[in-house]
């Protein structure tokens, strides 16, 4: 039997994992660290939609980490943990090796989230893997002779997805369950937004529709989505893009506690309930909302980043130098020149969570005067919690700084800054650069005067 | 004698004066309001260069406010005040028009500052003025026959619109008195990346140059720029962007309190320190450092614009809702593909206000992988004070996300954010909006790592 003695073993190389070994690498020098993932090569999730349409294939950037990996020392195996031994520190590997650590972070990720439809098993239908080789066989021997796709699933990735792949000229119907798209992200009339696009671009949407079934043709291979209410979608491939949900397998194994949820339970420095050695980030590590500290939160490759360095930073003592203030989700999107960002809470999620709220908004152009070259509309809202007028989220719909306008709005939710603060706070302006008045601090001057004060 | 009575009087037309009027007219419903200003049209300051290459004349919606004042109800007055009876708070006008208020904010803005160069009365000698018949002119009469401009002051104005005219083929010369161009807002090595660029557009930098005067050819007009040292820059016209001054001159002749910098001083909500029915906003009122509360700061049309806001938001009564947190100075600027914004205090900067400083840098691509479209490379410096990590500055050096991203250090500073906040908080990623790892928070993630923790 193979043995080897590592001070860090990481399991899983998605970001989590990655950045747990860069960031120890940095703060702990002299640690051994060494990282076990299934896959040969790895791709960025969120660039995927990207590999159909704008970048025509897979590109070698889009396998990352190899050159942190390397220029951290850190050594890569490919294979997988079969069993753990957590009393001796002990992991044994698929080809039999014996591995020995000290500190241990556990990043298994997610599994994409195939509900029990009839008929998901038949030829044309796929789901998202971050598997090279998925991808690659998707792209090269599926995709050209694809006529018609349907996309079960109106999240992010479902979205961008078909909008990348009606770039090449193939029909494309995006289904969903809920009354809009992106509905977990945005309010209505944003949701709305984005779906006129897309309408607009020859996509078909189908909201409020459940499937009941994928059929087969004469020859076996998927020809159509059969939803509720008997109407059929053909078809001759499925992209089911519901979601992911937690690979917790071993870690069970390992008789770790789970959440209500089935996610690895951790604290704010990422480590385990049960062992303050052993580490869990990422996808497959419990998330707890920023302003209620209730479970929850969406599962996204910035915040298993985010964890992966607040476990490396942390792993051989805490100095509050890092740590997980709770969960936001900041995100942001794009289909065509129209790109949506959001962070915190929705209106309707705040409501949800028993907030009374006031919301602010504005509207603006992203340069000035509007006749500057490339010059796009900004709206900008903000929800506040109706009497300390703190800010609870925010949403954009804009043109290129629509990402950065997003993450504005999640370091001021995380500063806790109130609609006062942000009215007074300056900004600063440009032609090219900016709106002539920040939207940001526009909205929250709209959230003020919604108020009566007297 | 014409007499008219109002409940709001503002004196001058710019950023400070409008957002003043628009405030009122919004937070105070009901209340009359009267804006006396000068200039028949005004144009927005910032984007003046912009006339010269990219909108290739003045745009109609470069004058701004018209629309804004008249919506709000704001009667617009052109013309100026010639005297002020603070007792009986009576002014009257050029026109000979006595004017009753009730509230009055002083919105004078500043002067284009012309040092006593010999020469600087020449044919051919211009500077930045507001007003649209002096940049129509400029636009449509002057510049057509320009050869070869020469640009005293290298500081946005000053580099902006050396950019622009150069795009319209014509020799420009820059002559900054300091070590580098840009050197108040940003550390060095930013100041030689956008000379590097202005350089290989054919644009000639003298820096640590000294004027000593401007000269005349045989007809009169000028034709060269002397420098201290006898060197001789030919010119056939010559722009003078040194900065300005706050225009003060009504102020004085009101017996009103003047800073030690000569500007109107104010408290946290713009009112004067002589009578709280009395306001100051925009270039002519006194600014604050935040950090240090010393006297200080840059004249910016985003600022007077805020100043503005917090006058109205504060005329019949203080509330806490809007106030001046002090000022940071958030700007940005752009030449050609290469962007720069800049918060807060430059290295330099912070150690003249005797701060022991830590620096934190990163650099990143604004898209990933960096096949996708139009990636530029990202260059995120924080300056940090030593032992609270309190951030105290930063700058950007990019592309279009630039002037968002200075504005999210903005918020970060204001919000009195650290180092290790920073690095805690989550943001968003996607492909086509951010880069991969945000800059701001791994620039901070960089000033903890350069700390010796044990």
């Amino acid at each position: 039997m193979n043995k080897l003695q590592t001070d860090l073993l990481i399991i899983g190389g998605g970001p989590g994992g990655l950045l747990a070994g860069t960031t120890t690498a940095r703060r702990w020098p002299g640690k051994r660290i060494t990282l076990i993932r299934p896959e040969k090569k790895a791709l960025i999730p969120c660039g995927i939609p990207y590999i159909f349409g704008t970048l025509g294939g897979i590109e070698e950037d889009l396998l990352p980490g190899q050159d942190q990996l390397r220029a951290a020392g850190i050594e890569v195996r490919i294979g997988w943990v079969v069993s753990v031994d957590r009393e001796h520190r002990e992991a044994v590997l698929d080809d039999g090796t014996l591995i020995t650590w000290e500190r241990l972070v556990i990043a298994t990720g997610a599994e994409p989230f195939v509900p029990p439809i009839p008929g998901r098993e038949l030829e044309g239908v796929f789901t998202i893997h971050k598997d090279y080789s998925y991808q690659d066989h998707l792209f090269r021997e599926v995709m050209p002779g694809v006529k018609r796709l349907a996309v079960i699933g109106g999240g992010f990735i479902g979205v961008e997805f078909a909008e990348e792949i009606r770039k090449r000229g193939i029909e494309v119907d995006i289904i969903e369950m809920m009354p809009h798209l992106l509905i977990k992200a945005f309010d209505e009339d944003i949701c709305s937004r984005v779906e006129e696009y897309l309408q607009a671009k020859g996509i078909r949407i189908h909201t409020s529709s459940e499937v009941e079934a994928i059929e087969a043709g004469a020859e076996g291979h998927v020809n159509a989505v059969r939803l509720k209410g008997n109407k059929k979608i053909p078809a001759d491939a499925v992209l089911i893009a519901i979601g992911v949900r937690p690979n917790i397998e071993l870690a069970r194994t390992m008789g770790l506690t789970m959440s209500q949820h089935g996610a690895i339970m951790v604290d704010a420095f990422q480590r385990t309930q049960d062992d303050p050695t052993i580490f869990a980030v990422g996808d497959c590590a419990q998330k707890q909302d920023f302003f209620t500290r209730r479970e929850g939160g969406v599962l996204l490759a910035s915040q298993a980043a985010a964890e992966g360095r607040i476990a490396g930073m942390n792993l051989y003592g805490l100095q509050l130098l890092r740590h997980n203030v709770g969960d936001i989700a900041v995100y942001a999107g794009a289909v065509g020149e129209l790109a949506f960002g959001a962070a915190g809470m929705t209106a309707a999620a705040a409501r949800r969570a028993d907030f009374s709220i006031v919301i602010g908004e504005a509207d603006c152009l992203d340069h000035y005067p509007a006749a500057m070259p490339d010059t796009v509309p900004v709206h900008c809202r903000l929800i506040f919690a109706r009497e300390s007028l703190q800010l609870l989220g925010g949403q954009i719909l804009g043109g290129p700084t629509t990402g950065e306008l997003a993450n504005a709005i999640g370091f001021l939710i995380q500063t806790r800054a109130t609609a006062a603060d942000i009215a007074s706070f300056q900004t600063g302006m440009h032609p090219r650069l900016t709106a002539a008045s920040h939207p940001i601090t526009e909205a929250a001057w709209s959230a003020l005067s919604v108020e009566e004060i007297q």
